[in-house]
């Protein structure tokens, strides 16, 4: 798998904020680094208005869990960091302490490409406080972002319905590696293809892309542009029309089609970048058909979304590929996935297991207490709810769950149940094969394809019943009114 | 330098969409490869509804430039690729010829930390067809996406005025490199630290952080939490108060500078994450003030941006400093750059050059022709004007410019003229050394304060001026007319 070159031998564990270091400093010194935390990593709420996520990025971050490491320079980095005092803010034997470091945690978590909830644990750490804390800003960082992409991504493929979707946002993207990472959520989101020929040799994504505007403007005109390109490359012929004027570029492309004709080939099809694209795509599908040009695709690209497409259909646009760049890969409309990673339980010397919450005035930023886990209940194929649960409490029969309006979840007779998190590290040993980025991708093209079946079916009354198992809600009820947790 | 660890020796070559490529082969085959060609990257208007950009990533551009080259498995990996008949895409002979493609071009950019507006070229590459032509996605990706984040870092830091602004955003960042990128921006456009500690290392950004919920989450209570970080790291004590109720966490924070004092150290100060900032802020100061703590910071912190940051200082909000995560790093309010990388000039083999141009409907999107460079007008520190120009063509005395709304800009006697892109390769070869990322950085820091004062000494008619060169400006318009330019 080399998903993770990302961050191969870069010193890995660096990438981190530094509160993580200075409170796995405290823990070490006050003897509390070895003492059993649990964390979860959940988001507050579904991103773009919807439902669901996507989950992704657990490749990645294995990856970099693989390479967790504090190098040598690492090391000597850290400890020309100084506090107020101009003293040191490490000490030696604590850098030291870092040297020799480990990970022994366990990780269970969200395969990628399966659907999650708000509320519900993406990944769940279990292990020393100290190094569950120090896998906080990674964990986030991979995760987040991926997931975000990924849920994005399958939107959009969800818009366009039987119309495929490239993602074309390389150039638009947070760097190189935001674009490595965004082209490979999205591909786990449902994209076909992506334009990154970089992608496409690590992950093994196809990759598509013909001719840019500047390709035109070498030639004397549109038509010796295209003819030129039907030339060198037959095999691969999709014209950008837009250049100068649509409608003569259209014109163009199918003059160009004959000449690719007499080679023996067939024009794959044409590119619309601006103006009105459901006009256009109406008038481009018209004249291709005329000319007899019926299985040349149209694509179409240029600030696209899943709303955007969603329109464009309504307007009786004729697109068989949507190039999405810019709004896919940054997320355009919610660039960030509100997610947090809390502490919710942990046991001291004592060998006693306290829960922990993060009480906050805005309920939904208040944390879960306990080792959380989601079990999904299914009717056939489609799932059906899913109770939010403390696997160390186990769960009351028969299962029930209550949601923050009060409604009440009870899976139907006959459902059957599975956990939404998978085993991953078990004492710092990798203990989960990842599938391959493709089952992942058919993976959530199948779940979003019930999931938005459920949706039709059930209706408007069909929200989907996600709730805290009765005894979790009881008991973060009660650590809310008591602010807090207790010390193990 | 070490900017460019995160495209080195990762066949940077591969980071490109996919057309470059099938453009480069069909050049390659039509013996258009070393015709020579000029490109420029700008963008179209300035992000957030702002005036200007700081351009930034001309370091890691040059990185990735001097890396540039195609390794013997990027090509097996080409050598794979297929068209619509199953056919190779690529030649074996043009495979043999990125094999031993060398960058033979000119480039010129803008120094990082130096205003840049709409329009202007940020970098200029001229140089033979094929290779200018591949390099447009790699220079998008890392130009645009740096020169946002810095933007966005000058705005906040515009905003917050007297107080420090961190960089808190790496969680939040698209995947690892994300975060590199934009904390290196975000530093270049005016923070004054991380919380990144590898970007830390790599850049030598001061980094910043003392501890977050569940350290306080993991002790018996809020003041055994602070009283615990206080004995353990009594130079860095910067108290998160709001993790159950922040006026009692104020107070708790209080009590535990007490036992700092009694160690022969201070409190540093606070950090505020949630609820009414103004208000809290207000509270915690006038605690402190009583509590003999008048040098205690406030720290304040949670979807921060430029405009919350006023909203709040107009509410008197008493906050010395601002951690800005989230909406920083991913551009929150517009997470992409409209920029574009366009032909604008190429000669052929009759030596003749011939400008090109791209036409669009939106005026904005219409590309200019020519070899474009800047010249910036200045008296004393303040800039007072911009002329783009064809440097091949020159610029007629007196200079005189035009802008879209046909405004005249003439400079005023007395100014002093500078050309804003500066060399940086000349026939491949890197004649251009960085400042250091601490020079840019007070560089934009200086630029950006001299344009508000002009701003501020203009007031509303100071619309800053940058315009055409009159004779660029007829050329312009007529091969808009004439749709398009000639070939060469």
């Amino acid at each position: 798998m080399e998903d993770g070159k990302a961050v191969r031998g870069r010193g890995g564990a660096l990438l981190t904020d530094l509160y993580e270091l200075t409170m796995a400093h405290g823990y070490w010194k006050l003897d509390m680094a070895a003492w059993e935390a649990v964390f979860f990593l959940s988001f507050r709420e579904s991103p773009f208005g919807g439902d669901y996520c996507v989950a992704c990025g657990l490749a990645p971050l294995i990856d970099f869990l693989e390479d967790f490491r504090f190098l040598p320079a690492d090391l000597a980095y850290l400890d020309t960091l100084t506090g107020a005092d101009g003293r040191r803010l490490f000490s030696a034997e604590f850098l030291e302490y870092l040297g020799a470091l480990r990970l022994a945690c366990d990780v269970d978590a969200v395969p990628e490409g399966t659907l999650a909830f708000a509320q519900e644990p993406l990944v769940r750490v279990r292990g020393p406080l100290l190094q569950a804390q120090l896998l906080e800003t990674a964990l986030m960082n991979v995760l987040s972002f991926q997931t975000l992409v990924a849920t994005k991504a399958a939107r959009v493929v969800g818009a366009a319905g039987d119309g495929s979707v490239l993602e074309f946002g390389l150039r638009r993207a947070q760097g190189m590696d935001g674009g490595l990472a965004a082209s490979r959520a999205a591909y786990v989101g449902g994209c076909s293809a992506t334009s990154n020929v970089l992608a496409g040799k690590l992950f093994g994504i196809p990759v598509r892309g013909t001719h840019a505007h500047s390709w035109v403007m070498s030639f004397a005109d549109e038509l010796a542009a295209f003819d030129a390109y039907a030339r060198v490359m037959p095999n691969n012929c999709i014209f950008l029309v837009d250049t100068y004027d649509t409608e003569q570029g259209v014109s163009h492309a199918i003059q160009a089609a004959r000449r690719l004709d007499a080679l023996g080939h067939r024009l794959l099809g044409i590119r619309l970048d601006s103006g009105d694209l459901a006009a256009l795509s109406t008038l481009a599908r018209r004249m291709l058909d005329e000319a007899g040009l019926s299985d040349a695709l149209i694509v179409a690209s240029g600030d696209l979304d899943e709303r955007e497409i969603e329109r464009l259909k309504r307007r009786g646009a004729r697109i068989d590929v949507w190039g999405v760049g810019t709004r896919l890969v940054t997320a355009f409309d919610q660039p960030a996935l509100g997610s947090a990673y809390k502490l919710s339980a942990l046991r001291g010397p004592t060998g006693q297991w306290h829960d922990t919450i993060k009480v906050s005035e805005q309920s939904i930023k208040t944390s879960l207490p306990g080792t959380l886990q989601t079990r999904r209940y299914w009717v056939g194929e489609s799932p059906v709810g899913d109770i939010i649960f403390d696997e160390r409490r186990g769960m009351a029969e028969p299962p029930e769950a209550v949601d923050d309006g009060g409604g009440v979840f009870r899976p139907p007779a006959g459902a059957v149940a599975s956990d939404v998190l998978v085993p991953v590290y078990r004492g710092g040993h990798l203990v989960y094969r990842c599938p391959s980025i493709h089952d992942s991708r058919q993976s959530a093209l199948d779940q979003v394809a019930h999931w938005r079946q459920r949706q039709t079916a059930t209706g408007s009354e069909g929200a989907y019943p996600v709730g805290l198992e009765r005894s979790l809600d009881r008991r973060k009820r009660e650590m809310v009114l008591a602010r807090g947790g207790g010390r193990p």
